[in-house]
């Protein structure tokens, strides 16, 4: 049989897990609910189950390796989440550890965002060049930097926490201890927020908003805008700072791209020098909610021998 | 003898060129005036005999090659300067070509706080590490991104322009075309700028508003608040972006550091959750001016072997 890797995604909502080929063929999945009200060893349960359940179908042989990723800020050195809004009983436990220890194996463990980048480099919107960053809008904003065909990691692991730039210096709080993040004013839990300020309804989704600027409401036109502008400024400060060719914007708020696309770009452009003077190309991520699992399930040949 | 390499800074006012040893002893240095306004022929002519003048002296069969570092948007594919608002002379010229025709040998065109980062990394306040960020403020802000002991360069050279992050979204225009560049919030010229607005004097110097803030001046002391904290916005965007485990500050400011580091490193520590949970150091950089000219004469070698 043909050698294989098994990926976990740690959602917000559900984990999954798959084993896919090395050409990117997701040979099998599995997913579930997890209760993560339930705590800690509920989670990791059923994180190593759903490990277990695809290595038996597919055997110890020819098993590559195991890519984990996890919200949160992840501390390469140890395998530890240290800070994690969405799951807070995982952090400051050696997750890491304590799969490999359940598993008998070693296993990677990597931060979504950045798992979701790596797997668009592989076989999505980035197969084609080296270097890219990945802006995930979400719930929240996640941030993976592909430099040199691999994840930017940073001394701790820590690095392509792009959601806690700075967007605007006096703007709204952040989990993180900052505020103006672009995570509070350019994902879904902002357009909501946006929407609540200004009396668009108290139990709006993201979809509704975009419903009623695309009937053309102008306070709801507006919060694209807005969330555009706060992504575009940060764009402008990532294309400054690393001349990249590629960004991509992943993640379900892009279901809105036509309507906050066009603010994001002249923001970006009105930014950025370099932006305006090169071909860099900002475009919409391939892979939706798959991105993760590819690009855990690829963190073992990542590791291996490089890209 | 010994290997060698020519490096030669193009600076605001002045040019050098040097000879340094594999170990970073510099062997000997020229330096004179370059009269900018002259205009192009003047400047390149005056680049080639200084260069020439080092090599006749050391020979041609020991050089390792030579590093220039100038200021600008460097466009690494044909080695031209895109936009450099000091020497507009120089624009879109294709400089390296030209020097190294006249020279009869190939040339490596750096960006001047690259090449200093580089200097920095090589035998300055980086030299034990791999990654290190270089901020050099004085009229403007350059940037230098070390990453794996090499510059980051970007796919076009235009890497690390980091004046030109946005640290004041409605803040100062600059000539970049953008709006709020930290560059004009944190440089010299910003705080000579403050210093005009606040009524301290039109011909002041940064120098004098530093001497007035050490006298108790209010409005002096506030004026490099103000420039240390975005500063401080910045660096905790690049802590956030790549945690890596050192920041350097550079330049004619660091003259004021007891004065505005404080409100920079409160803003850096405020705005990213990795700097207040790591050990991420910010630190004076070591080799003042002497920075790019050390790393545009470690170029050739950096390029030839990796560090």
């Amino acid at each position: 049989m043909t050698e294989y890797s098994i990926g976990l995604d740690l959602g917000g909502t559900n984990l999954r897990a798959a084993a896919v080929d090395r050409t990117g063929r997701m040979l099998d999945k599995v997913s579930g609910k997890t209760q993560y009200s339930e705590g800690r060893e509920a989670i990791v349960h059923d994180m190593v189950e759903a490990i277990r359940a695809v290595r038996d179908r597919f055997g110890k042989e020819n098993l590559a390796g195991i890519g984990i990723g996890v919200p949160g800020f992840i501390s390469l050195e140890d395998g530890v989440i240290r800070n994690c809004n969405n799951i807070a009983s995982l952090e400051n436990f050696p997750i890491r550890d304590e799969i490999g220890r359940r598993l008998d194996t070693t296993v990677i463990l990597e931060n979504d965002a950045n798992a979701a980048a790596l797997g668009e480099k592989w076989i999505g919107a980035g197969r084609d060049v080296n270097d890219l960053i990945m802006l995930t809008l979400g719930t929240g904003i996640g941030g993976g930097i592909i430099s040199n065909g691999k994840v930017l990691r940073g001394v701790n692991g820590m690095a392509g926490e792009l959601g806690h730039i700075t967007a605007v210096p006096n703007g709204n709080p952040c989990g993180c201890g900052n505020t103006g993040c672009v995570e509070k004013h350019g994902s879904a839990t902002a357009i909501i927020a946006m929407a609540r300020l200004l009396g668009l309804g108290e139990n709006v989704t993201a979809k509704d908003i975009y419903d009623l600027a695309v009937a053309g409401n102008e306070k709801a036109i507006m919060i694209f805008t807005s969330m555009g502008e706060s992504i575009g400024l940060v764009l402008a400060t990532l294309v400054n700072v690393f001349n990249f060719p590629l960004y991509l914007i992943a993640g379900g708020v892009i279901g809105g791209w036509d309507l906050f696309a066009p603010a994001m770009l002249a923001e970006t452009r009105r930014r950025s020098f370099t932006f305006r003077s090169t071909g860099t190309r900002v475009e919409q991520a391939q892979l939706g909610n798959e991105a993760g699992l590819y690009g855990a399930a690829y963190l073992p040949w990542s590791e291996r021998k490089g890209i």
